[in-house]
């Protein structure tokens, strides 16, 4: 028989996702985003297949050429590495790609997971010991410590004499490998290695919580979850939630407990999904901002509220999970990351490791993370350098006439469509307001449609517009204002971006950007020389970068230089959690890390008024 | 004017006796000993002047000659070092001796309190640091340690921002010194120096709990209070205590609780009856048998009671008074000494530190705890070897007929007067039994009046006896016995001391005496070579050294060279109170003492039966 012939038109594209790999037929010529969504596969998109938002990049093991001038605009150093968008790969020729979760994807682009080993901080042992005798008579503890070179901290000591003869001498534990210490001995299962090592990393925003599970000794991961912070009714931000803990003993307690059981209830109920049990989760490392930290750690934090802004403490810690009353198994702990100030926190530095910045050689790189401040962190060759931007709230939708979470129904992207105002909401449904990213995209849209100019103002000269977007300029309550929906019955006014909302985000936008060109400045380089801007956070990960460059947050030299870096701060806390040796590898960093106080700082007012101005088109 | 001429009549006696000084008028030929009581002065003295307790010794600084034979008999190597019995002292010239403490003696005694420095474990601090500002915003923890070298642990740290701002940056403080660590903040006074700084030394014993409460900054001694430990109605002997604490989940717990609770309300009503309170009370030191120990700290005490007799820890422990649940001021620790073994606990080990046996240089000392097990110890040039006999409770006046404690209505001691048997009891009320050093006297009694013989018999010829004691000799179910008091309402058959009785001891003091000839054997040295014979405990306090001896509960060369040691398990409690350097020391102790396991050693029965029987007058 003669070997089949391949059919011209029948090419395959071989991908793995979420620890598969599946092989599909498709035609030549589809992208192969199509070919993705076809199969089944959730695969991100929020530009619709445009090219413009990054979200659907794979990286690619063979096949189909190179990757084209919106590819490379988008993705910048990544396609060097290998990473190509399904939007814009269309399938000529068999193909294999991987397509990367899309919360890790970072821990793989950056660098950092391939020299990941897993050494979590508790882990399994067992020994056999000599049995005592008449000839023998040392006490349990020091036959145990002869054999294993490891103490027992006075909680557990009492379990020792049950857990050596139970199993003849032959005892199963966990121990910690930073401190040499047993913290629990089994005892149902003689080695228990029919249940796995649990841990979860948890990423304390203070808007939302976000938990990461792990299987601590194959590094798998078993599922996410998040919530809000129940601490959201004392207060929206930090500040009104330093106020609240402030404000009477016990509030600080309050405001503990509510984000402790949280997290344990997160993380408990995800082991539970997954077939597991609470007794199984044996560590947690937990990174947010100072504050967030403070709170979790019962920490009075009211002097970070007020000038000099001053932390109890930025050191990491290692404490009980039951000394912070989060649900856990027996002997498990809880990894608290370091702080670098009272508004560079744990997550920052989480993100510096996320993204390898302190293992940074070469030319600078700049690590951004918009919420109601704005973080940003330089690193070059000889240091990384910090600041915090008292950005407001604007990027997370709040202060604004319509602002909104990013939550259902929160408009997340606007474009120009056929002359006029098109928009997307998250879930699909009637539109309720606009979320950060839907603001950057609708500032954006209008600069580039005329309707606001360099200056802020919205046009009093609407009729020199195409009509579509004149008949969009009206007036709202004595203030000139920009009609993004039409009216509703549940919305009258239709959803509104407002003169003063205007003024708002070009606030919020130039106290970020003035940050960055201090950092800049200070650290002797330009813009030119900063090969990679890692965008990190909740509103990164949603942001149009092109929106963001076109109302002036960053400079326009590091245009298709973005990273959309993802959640940084729980990558950055999911990386400690394998590797327990990040965790000195993190206040190493941060004693790598200055930090300028920019309220302090003679340059920012000069930076601040400078960067008001919205760039030309 | 002439000069006055003293009245040759007229001579003084200068005393110092609890931190004052007492100068008063005698008569010339006066006893020392009645010329204190007549000043008000409690002098123990069990033999009411006879020169055979030891108990009235005094220290003197000058007068009144030479010690006779008698004192030399009882208060041995003492002599050398200036000490006289206060009862065979008669003044002839003026002198000025100091009356020592009777539970103190001891410390200033074995030359261990002139080398003593205060180092409590948590001393007072003090420091002022630069107040932060937007120049320096180092977080509180790192701005504390920077000038106090001292750190927190986690749960103290939410106390730091208040006391810095409280204070204008000039915090008061305790912290411990041997970890250089801060455990409180002042919260009240600045600089709290009208309080004092208290701890407590506690003799855990399984039948009596002895608190010792000091001020750790004079080294001043407030007061002592002792209670009945509460975990007698759990059985009277530690095996008993184990066996209950081992039968069901949660009965150690029980014990633990009930002596942690037993030990704070005594320290704690002491401090407060010295107009202080419990928030000044900031160490405990505590030692006690192993058992005593293991129940403490909550360690299942089970493999101790059965071969091969295996404790959970030996350890030295320092761990918060909250973890063991006793009554303290904020930050209080609790040191436990260490242990030997199972049946040499750190009560042994406390007493090292009390008679400086460690430090022995010279000739050797024997060190003897009697109770339920008699524990023993011979220190040498090389080191320091040491044993526990299963005595059983006869010296503890337990197991025999009319057995009882050291308590009010107990025969404490028996004497020939006017050819016939007389007696005290404790409190001087009616006989209600025989404590320990009552039988000691009884039986020594009988031997001498020859009622027994050295077999241990007791005549079946009482007819050749004097009448006053043949009429004692009686017949009691079926057994021969002792009659030590008259028939009462309260006791028909009078106090006996039976043929078992008298079994039952000459078992307790063959198995003591047979432990001391294996240490001395074992030592490589012989009896004569000891120079020194420490008794220590509850029982040696009160016995007659002379009715020990002439029991044979220890070799007869040692006649001469006895130290009434007192509670040597509270003075060394003490000792690492005042100086927690000690703490250590008796860790070091504790290498370089071998423990022999009589019940696994081929010697054990011949020295026991050898010793089994009384020796010849």
């Amino acid at each position: 028989m003669a070997p089949s012939t391949p059919h011209p038109d029948r090419i395959h594209v071989t991908f793995h996702h979420d620890g598969r790999t599946t092989r599909l037929e498709t035609r030549t010529g589809e992208s192969l985003l199509d070919a993705l969504r076809s199969a089944g596969v959730e695969v991100n998109s929020h530009c619709n297949g445009k090219g413009t938002c990054g979200k659907c990049r794979v990286h690619v093991v063979h096949g189909d050429g190179e990757a084209n001038e919106r590819e490379r605009h988008v993705l910048g150093g990544l396609v060097r590495d290998g990473w190509r968008l399904a939007c814009q790969l269309d399938v000529h020729e068999d193909v294999e790609v991987t397509v990367p979760d899309a919360r890790m994807a970072q821990v793989a682009t950056d660098g950092t997971m391939p020299d990941l080993e897993l050494n979590p901080v508790i882990v399994r042992g067992k020994a056999c010991l000599p049995p005592p005798g008449l000839e023998d008579q040392s006490p349990d503890d020091e036959r145990f410590a002869e054999v294993t070179d490891l103490e027992l901290p006075y909680r557990f000591l009492a379990t020792l004499p049950d857990a050596l003869r139970r199993t003849g001498f032959c005892p199963s534990y966990l121990y910690r490998t930073d401190r040499g210490e047993v913290v629990r001995f089994f005892d149902e299962d003689v080695d228990r290695t029919d249940r796995p090592l649990l841990g979860a990393a948890v990423d304390i925003g203070t808007t939302t919580l976000a938990v990461y599970l792990y299987d601590l000794e194959t590094g798998r991961r078993i599922g996410t979850a998040s919530a809000l912070n129940p601490q959201r009714p004392y207060g929206a931000d930090v500040i009104s939630r330093i106020e609240y803990a402030s404000a009477a003993p016990g509030n600080l307690r309050t405001l503990q407990r509510l984000v402790a059981e949280r997290i344990g209830t997160l993380a408990v109920g995800l082991a539970e999904r997954n077939g597991f049990s609470k007794d199984d989760l044996l560590t947690y490392t937990l990174a947010g901002n100072t504050t967030m930290m403070h709170l979790l750690a019962n920490l009075p934090p009211k002097a970070i509220a007020v000038a000099p802004f001053i932390p109890v403490s930025l050191s990491a810690r290692t404490v009980w999970a039951d000394e912070l009353g989060i649900a856990a198994g027996e002997g498990a702990l809880c990894v608290l990351l370091p702080c670098v100030s009272a508004y560079v926190g744990a997550d920052i530095v989480a993100g510096v490791l996320a993204t390898g910045l302190d293992r940074r050689r070469g030319a600078p790189a700049l690590f951004v993370d918009i919420g109601t401040n704005g973080e940003i962190l330089l690193a070059t060759d000889h240091g990384m350098t910090s600041c915090s931007t008292a950005a407001g709230p604007a990027f997370e939708g709040a202060n604004l006439l319509f602002g909104m979470g990013g939550v259902e129904g929160a408009i997340d992207h606007v474009r120009l469509e056929d002359g006029d105002l098109a928009f997307t909401t998250i879930g699909g449904v009637e539109p309720a307001g606009l979320c950060g990213s839907g603001i950057v995209d609708a500032m954006a849209f209008l600069l580039d449609t005329g309707v606001v100019d360099e200056t802020g103002r919205i046009t009093d000269e609407p009729e020199a517009l195409p009509a579509a977007l004149a008949a969009r300029v009206v007036e709202h309550e004595g203030q000139a204002a920009f009609r993004v929906t039409p009216p509703t019955g549940a919305i009258p006014s239709g959803i509104l971006l407002t003169q003063r909302d205007v003024r708002e985000l070009q606030n919020a936008k130039a106290a970020v950007r003035a940050g960055i060109e201090i950092l800049i400045e200070t650290s002797g380089t330009n813009a030119e020389g900063i090969a990679d801007l890692y965008v990190a956070g909740g509103f990164g990960n949603y942001l149009d970068v092109r929106s963001a460059f076109r109302i002036g947050l960053f400079p326009p030299e590091l245009a298709g230089r973005t990273r959309m870096a993802g959640n940084t701060s729980g990558i950055g806390a999911v990386l400690c959690l394998l590797d327990c040796r990040l965790v000195k590898a993190a206040s190493k960093a941060v004693s790598r890390i200055d930090y300028i106080e920019l309220s302090s700082d003679k340059r920012f007012t000069d930076h601040y008024i400078e960067a008001m101005m919205f760039p030309e088109p």
